[in-house]
């Protein structure tokens, strides 16, 4: 351009009308929120007296989902994950920023993303607040915010031996939803339960704030039980103890429909990953307190456990034998066979 | 895995080697980091009686920056475009997290890339929180957090007809360091600078901070200089007229040493993108003071314009006969000829 010559370009804008279309899919109105999508930054009023929590994860296209999936289920699960994990710090959710990379500017995609996202944020009392929009492989990275009483946090290094661990779901239903979907039986009614925990987990954020004062270490199911509860025993210095016929797993009935045998049942409740479930312990004094909140929650308490000097994860089989598990579940640089032990 | 089998696998932990290598570059220390890298999330101490403010910004290999980039550039460069958001709202930078997504685990890509995030990281008194590594092509998303008085954030919808369009940098140096890599001449130390500015920039955080209760508008320059005073002319319901001989711009011989004549010089000045420096309006009244802060900082305040009642943004050339512009700079989804205008 010559110093004399006008700018004058007139190429749509079609990054800025897709963040437009992407917020007016969300319903806001959080009155924390000073400032949301449209600035620099989003403006923000933290709850007084209250620590701020912070988490952030990534879906990656063919990686946590076929790039064909529903982007309602897309947008449900990019935000879900990330509640879960504010979950298990026993937090509230307050805020989510939203990175989308797309390959293409596709509006209907980016409107139905939206719907999925905005239907779990307003379940959740969560504000859209901001984020960015980039051109490349689909790729979806939350960042969720909420609160938490100070020195409150649930943490994963706090569990001592004698405690008991606990969940509050059944395990590897996601997997099984996981099975179903790749043998093209979306449409099956007995599948749609398990298929529903894949595409639209409900995070257990009421469960964390409950177990608050209570719950000596939280984790939440994400890269498979026994890979999580190996997070808590080695930030916690401790051994656990899994009772196998203690941990609740899809009907064997559904595995069978499925073609799955019954030990692949349990397997995929073991090391499944995906079922965005609370693993917890419990100081075996609070049990009564922590079943006693769960049930105005109505959720079970299940007993799945024991906290145990050593080291990593013993599961107890049926007949008693204990075996030393290493490690097990999803790692993003692992082998692949490592997700399913 | 039977009932009774052992879970037993000993396929290395190659996510969470790499989070440590990456952890193992920072080094941290703010006092309101409670629970850093490790859990499920952050936990952090907002700062009492100040608003928090978040950002989020992508960076796609191949669309931001070549997938070669010396990583430390690119973990230098995937912070700075964030706490230039923040420096943009007058806010200071306490925390970050990242979620990096990688094609392949490696570990000396990533130890060099924490090494360049962890520089600025260090220089703007920044902690490394949280964040996600997976596997796929290559982007990396963060999102930084910090503080500013309540009431206090600048925004892009405060210029008021009469203030004055200010910048404090040379804006067109990135744009002239991506060509002079196109053309394959790291090597050149004429060159060098603009180069630093394109891989390596310094978020002008202390101006923004130093701007707080004088500049009536502010935004980053970072899609380009008419683009981004388009966005404060948008928000603030106001025209701006630029005038072209006050833009501070490379030096002419930089150009011809790139085979570019003085209007692709002054093209990159413009519409260039990837400066990161704060555009603001201050009031005429307030000229002064906002002068004798920059001077405390060794900035130099330019006047570049003024904000007219209208729309847009009008470029005054040298004659003196105006020009509307409606739109130039970068969009993600847009004509791709439309970064230059």
């Amino acid at each position: 351009m010559a110093a004399n010559t006008a700018v004058d370009v007139a190429a749509p804008a079609d990054e800025f009308d897709l963040i437009r279309r992407l917020a007016a899919t969300q319903r806001g109105g959080r009155e924390d929120v000073l400032l949301g999508i449209g600035d620099d930054g989003a403006v923000l009023v933290p709850a007084s007296d209250r620590h701020l929590v912070a988490v952030c994860d990534t879906l990656v296209a063919g990686r946590h989902f076929p790039a064909d999936t529903d982007p309602f289920a897309i947008g449900w699960k990019a935000l879900a994950v990330n509640l879960s994990d504010l979950a298990a710090m026993g937090a509230n959710a307050q805020w989510a920023l939203l990175a989308m990379t797309l390959p293409a500017p596709d509006a209907a995609w980016v409107e139905r993303f939206g719907h999925g996202f905005a239907t779990l944020a307003k379940m959740s009392g969560v504000d859209l607040v901001g984020g960015d929009t980039t051109r490349g492989p689909l790729a979806i990275t939350v960042t969720a915010l909420g609160a938490v009483g100070a020195g409150a946090a649930l943490r994963r290094d706090g569990a001592r031996v004698g405690d008991r661990v606990c969940v509050a779901g059944v395990l590897g239903e996601a997997a099984l939803g996981l099975v179903a979907i790749e043998q093209g039986r979306r449409a099956d009614p007995r599948l749609a339960h398990c298929i529903a925990r894949l595409d639209r987990p409900e995070p257990q954020l009421a469960l964390g704030q409950a177990l608050l004062g209570i719950a000596s270490a939280c984790i939440d199911v994400s890269d498979g039980l026994l890979a999580d509860l190996g997070h808590i025993a080695a930030a916690s210095a401790v051994g656990i103890r899994l009772e196998l016929a203690r941990v609740p797993h899809p009907p064997l009935e559904l595995g069978a429909a499925l073609g799955l045998e019954a030990a692949a049942v349990i397997d995929r409740a073991l090391a499944g990953g995906d079922d965005y479930l609370l693993a917890f312990t419990v100081p075996a004094a609070r049990l009564a307190d922590a079943r006693e909140r769960l049930v105005s929650l109505a959720l079970p308490l299940v007993e799945i456990g024991e906290v145990r000097a050593g080291s990593g994860v013993v599961v107890v089989p049926a007949d008693g034998r204990p075996h030393i598990c290493r490690q097990a579940g999803y790692n993003h640089f692992g082998n692949d066979d490592a997700r399913q032990a």
